[in-house]
Formats: C-alpha cells, structure tokens, sequence
C-alpha cells in the first residue's frame, strides 16, 4: 500500500505553462507535434536527455519514422534543438533542449498582450 | 517589464502526472483525445468548469462538431463526467470532472507494477 | 490500494517559483512568515480562500495570536493582501491575495538580472 | 522584456505536495527545518546534489554552523540521507536523498486516512 504510493510518487510531475495549451495552434503545431513536445520534455526531466524515437514513438500512435520526421521538421522550424554537452569527465553527449519552444512562446504571449492592449486602447477611444 | 513578468505568472501552470504522457496510449487514448483533456484541465484549473465545444476546439486543430462528438464519446468511454455542484447559494451549475481519467491511469499503473514484479520474479527463478 | 493512490493524488501538489526559496531572505522574510505565507497559498489553490488565524496556526507551530500579529504584519508590509470579491450571486466576501508577494518576488529578480550584468560589463572591461 | 521573461523561466518552479505544508508539525519539523527541507529540494531540482551547509545557509536566516547542526539531526532522525552515486565514468559522488521524508509523510497520510474512517465509522455507530 505504502510501496504503491511511494512508486507514484517517483514517477513524478511535469509542469507545463498553461499558455502552451491555449497557444500551441497559432504557434503552427498539431495535436501530435504538441504531445511528441511535451513527451521530450518528459524525458528531459526524468534525466533522459536524448530519447530516440524509437523510444519516443513507443509511447505515442506514430510509427519510428513518421517520429523521425516529426523530430527533423521540429528542429528545421525552430521549435527543438539539440546541443552538445559535456560531463564532467569531459565526455561529450547530445541532448535535446526545449528552449526554442519557450522562445516561441513568450512570443506569442507578447504580442497578445500587445493586441490587448491595443484593443483597450480602441475601446477606450470610442 | 515588470508588468509583462507579472502576467506571465497570473497565466499559470498545469501539473502533469508524467505517466499520462508514457501510458495514454495504452488507455487506447490518441494525442488528439490526450490534449482535449488536457485542455479541459487547463480550463478547471483557471476556475472555469465547464468549457464548451466552441472555447474548446478554438484552440485547438479540430472542429467544433468533433470537439463535440469527441467529448461525448470520452464521456461514454468513462474519462471523463459532467458533475451537478451547487453554489454557496444554493444554484446549481455543471461542471467536468476528470477523476476517471485519474482512475484509469492509476488501474494501469498498478497493472505495470504487478507485471514488473512477476517478470521479476520469474528472472530469479531461471 | 488504488483508492489510496487516488486519494492521495487528490491533496494535490502546490507550485512554487524557486526563486523563493532562494530570495526570501533578501526579501526580509524569517522561515515562520514564509511557511506561513506558502500555507495561504496552499489554502487558495485548494479554493479555500480566506483561512483564519485558526485554521492557520493549528498546522504550524505558532499560537494563534501570534499567527494573527503576524498576518497584520505581513499585510502592513505589502507582502498579502485581502480583496472583497463577488459571487456570482452578487455575494460579498473576503479573499487573501498573494499578488503582493509576486511582485516583490520579481523586483528583487529584476534588481539581481541587473546587478549580474553590471558585474558582467565590470569584469569585461577589466 | 522578452529575455527577462525567458530567463525567469529558466529559474524554475519546484512541485511540493500540498499534504507536507499541512502535516510538517505532525511530523515534529519546525519551519526552519521544513525550509532546510525545502531548499535541499530545490538544489536537486536544479542538479545540485550535494549542497554544502554554506550554500544552504546563505538563503536562510541560520547560521552555517547551526545549518550544518540541523543537517546532522535531521539524517539522525531520518528525514533525509546521504547516498553515494556513480556517474557513467564511474567516479563515485554524494547526494542528499529526500526519499525518507516522502515515505514518512506517506505512513503520516495513511494514518491520517485510517483515523478518518474509523471516525466515520464510529459516527455511523451512533
């Protein structure tokens, strides 16, 4: 019983900004690109940093090449990159890194709130 | 700047369990249903506890009749309810709940743990 | 066993910027005031939004007249404030703000971004 | 404005279980050793694993000397531990594991759910 709870609770939580969901369509992402988003930030967390889409693909209902596409045209479009790094043993390795999704994001929640702004302003003037 | 900080903040986060994203699939849920839910998450998390097709699928890539039809047969496929609450005042209102998604993701979980601890078991007896 | 689980997941989890935790020192905040303040907000993200000194004190190790001081402390030091808000119903109650805080909370990181690129400029010219 | 924003998100948020703000006293912490606890947190969150009495007292209203006392009674008392790693070179490291709190707050949670049953039932008695 105890065992249980303790299991769940190592499986852990991801956080994700509210705005990710109201946002990802105009930031030109599909419902699968979104989840195949969220489940590298998923492995990023877990300290997982470079999951292959065969390990990608095993937890979604797209087939290995269909996700190595989809990982290749998220990195084309900016939304993912992957960065050498190095351990501190001096040994290289390659992680995905979400950033330039966030970048993306702010983006769009500027000018939102830039377009709001603009529309109080109209609204106020008439 | 500060202002623009400041919203961000009031914008929000959700808390995912990390094994919806490695077990939806396995619930027979693709990632169109998963970020239904997700967003219906998103709206009761913010306080609003009954989002429509139409502030639903506004969001997302699909139309406001499929947002219909998907959340009619997610509700026949137990994921989700439509709870009566009432108000301090007494009036009653609707509102989504997501318990059974919970539910069922918890049943698989326990599932998992019972098949790793008898594949376990089985790897000590050979 | 799974209700436990599911009951467990039911308390919920509560999000914190940890940024907080490493400023609230600089913010003039001792370990009592912050507990006590992550306690309002435990409060509010459950929707209970107006705990008495009461309610407050019986989870912590302070008396209730000292939990009391010191929420008149931290209001008249801008750090939470209570709103009057209104029910659907047209209904007056009272409510704890927590805004105040956040808006400490990012002056202080605006001061620390500066300061870091003003030493950053230093050290270059040096 | 928007690398401010950026770089706020990049400081993070730390997830804490609602149900150890409500039962720290029940578990005979006070408010300084739930933020040690809490601070120690967050430095494994951020990859810090083995923050020194130094670091940690830096953000606190202690000293390093009682930081470093306080650390000591609460391995003694089984609140967190010292577990020795490998990294994939195999070079052997320290880090603080919180798991002894989890599981104390677990056993905490399940007698608190045993008691409000044997209440209800008792209530149903009479």
């Amino acid at each position: 019983m105890k065992s249980n709870i303790l299991s769940w609770l190592q499986e852990g939580n991801i956080i994700v900004p509210a705005l990710l969901f109201s946002e990802y369509r105009k930031l030109n992402l599909n419902e699968i690109e979104l989840v195949l988003l969220l489940n590298i930030l998923t492995f990023l967390e877990k300290g997982h940093e470079f999951p292959t889409p065969e390990e990608l693909s095993a937890r979604m209902t797209i087939s290995v090449s269909d996700c190595n596409e989809m990982l290749r045209r998220l990195i084309q479009r900016g939304f993912i990159e992957i960065t050498d790094e190095y351990s501190n043993e001096g040994i290289r390795f390659e992680k995905y890194s979400v950033k330039p999704l966030w970048e993306k994001l702010v983006d769009q929640f500027l000018i939102n709130n830039k377009t709001n702004k603009e529309m109080d302003k109209k609204a106020e003037e008439t």
